[in-house]
């Protein structure tokens, strides 16, 4: 039985998603709490494993439980007041998360048939908020908002967020990993400013390669400043290689806020013709 | 020669605005950091003294320069980039500050003749922002948004609301204080769903006694809970007594929006007004 959870977290004081020995992780964080209602640490699979200091709005994973977690969650107890197992798994995790206040749980569910956290996702939209001179700086919003001390030209970051959208590869703004592609399809890249005047850029891909959101809004705050020209966001791309024309923002500034998935049924009917062709081989 | 200041905060890690020995608040931060630049500590006279844990997004302040420090702040060191006195005042406030990510200068200007930061006031305006079930719990948010497990009914707080506008004793909804009238003109009071959907109210009066925009909200809220009728809220102002049929909500939700002065011409002629009345007297 597979377990869908829908997080939102501030990612302030965690050392990022990933679990890390004596670190403070949102993975950690979770799967210790899960751990008090299911008896078992499960371990949880993510479609977005955010670095440290990045925040999630619409962050998705999923947990498998076994039977012996499924017998547990299912044998209700006097002091529980939810029926349904998976309301009673949710409610329990909220109670558990309670003394964090900066990581909550959303939406708990049973995921439909076929469904992967990680690997059904066919994209991730990110957003990062950048206050200039223009916007000021709003105390209440430093969590999630890196400032810049100039004033920017958003018509001119936007042209050259625009300019980035397509399938290309994108090593010249990756954190080179051994064996992975750089080769991502950018679906959405653009910016604007919101009401507080902060410069907000939503970008969407099918997938991310490391660090690379902070180095695109990185690139386009260097056109903003009027250090690098509109055409050079996608000169730079195309010239393939690390640079230090422009600089990888902070993390302060991102989160992730959604992940997309395809409709119920078409999962359905990829998991049905997987199993179908294994019993055929 | 006096000074405006426009100042945001979050009040969080203060113990409001009003200085205390001993405590960290928002005017002693900021008196601190004047005296710095100035010699002597000057004595800040601001809009709106909020409360512990309650922000500021418009708060005004003014300030008095004598000769000396005047003189000191018109003496331009070669380390000052500005020219303008007033500018470079903020550029080295700003300075000074920048230990503190909680408190920031907006705008610092020549406050107009008969300007003062509190007498001059005719309105302030104040947010409030509460999150029930149905809004669900943002940790971004969390500094700034009361949390209430309840689905709220919006419809029935905004007409509370509503029907409390107008000149009234405000009594029923103040903490009682020696020689302060509780007579206020609630001028705006309203309440809507934001695109994240938290009830926000929007709150605004010629000026409001102790904990009267909590207490408010906290009526509404009852409302929106179905514990009072939308007519409850007004008939609970008229019987001019506190009560325990609403709770006063927490500072974390409010917000000093903003401080409505008269336009600049209209200070400036009652100031000539007063001068020509004392002089023949």
């Amino acid at each position: 039985m597979r377990i869908r959870l829908d997080i939102a977290y501030d990612g302030t004081h965690f050392r990022g998603w990933a679990r890390q020995p004596g670190l403070r992780t949102v993975q950690g964080t979770l799967e210790h709490a899960l751990g008090r209602i299911l008896g078992d640490e499960p371990r949880l699979v993510v479609a977005g494993r955010t670095d440290a200091g990045v925040h999630a709005r619409g962050q998705v994973a999923h947990l498998d439980l076994d039977d012996a977690q499924r017998e547990r969650l299912f044998t209700q107890t006097r002091r529980d007041a939810a029926s349904d197992p998976v309301e009673r798994l949710a409610h329990r995790v909220r109670g558990a998360l309670g003394a964090y206040p900066d990581v909550t749980l959303h939406r708990t569910s049973v995921a439909p048939d076929g469904f992967d956290a990680r690997f059904s996702a066919v994209w991730r939209r990110y957003e990062y908020r950048v206050a200039d001179l223009v916007s000021g700086y709003d105390p209440l919003e430093r969590a999630r908002t890196t400032t810049v001390r100039a004033s920017l030209d958003v018509e001119a970051m936007d042209a050259a967020a625009r300019s980035l959208i397509g399938l290309h590869d994108f090593a010249a703004y990756c954190k080179p990993r051994e064996e992975a592609t750089t080769i991502r399809t950018l679906l959405e890249f653009d910016w604007h400013r919101a009401d507080d005047g902060v410069l907000v850029a939503n970008i969407r891909a099918d997938a991310f390669c490391h660090s690379m959101v902070r180095a695109l809004v990185g690139a386009c705050v260097a056109v903003g400043e009027g250090r690098l020209s509109v055409a050079d966001a996608a000169t730079l791309r195309d010239a393939g290689e690390r640079t230090s024309a422009f600089k990888v923002l902070a993390a302060r500034g991102l989160t992730l806020a959604e992940v997309g998935y395809p409709a119920d049924e078409l999962l359905a009917t990829r998991a049905q013709q997987t199993r179908a062709r294994r019993e055929k081989e």
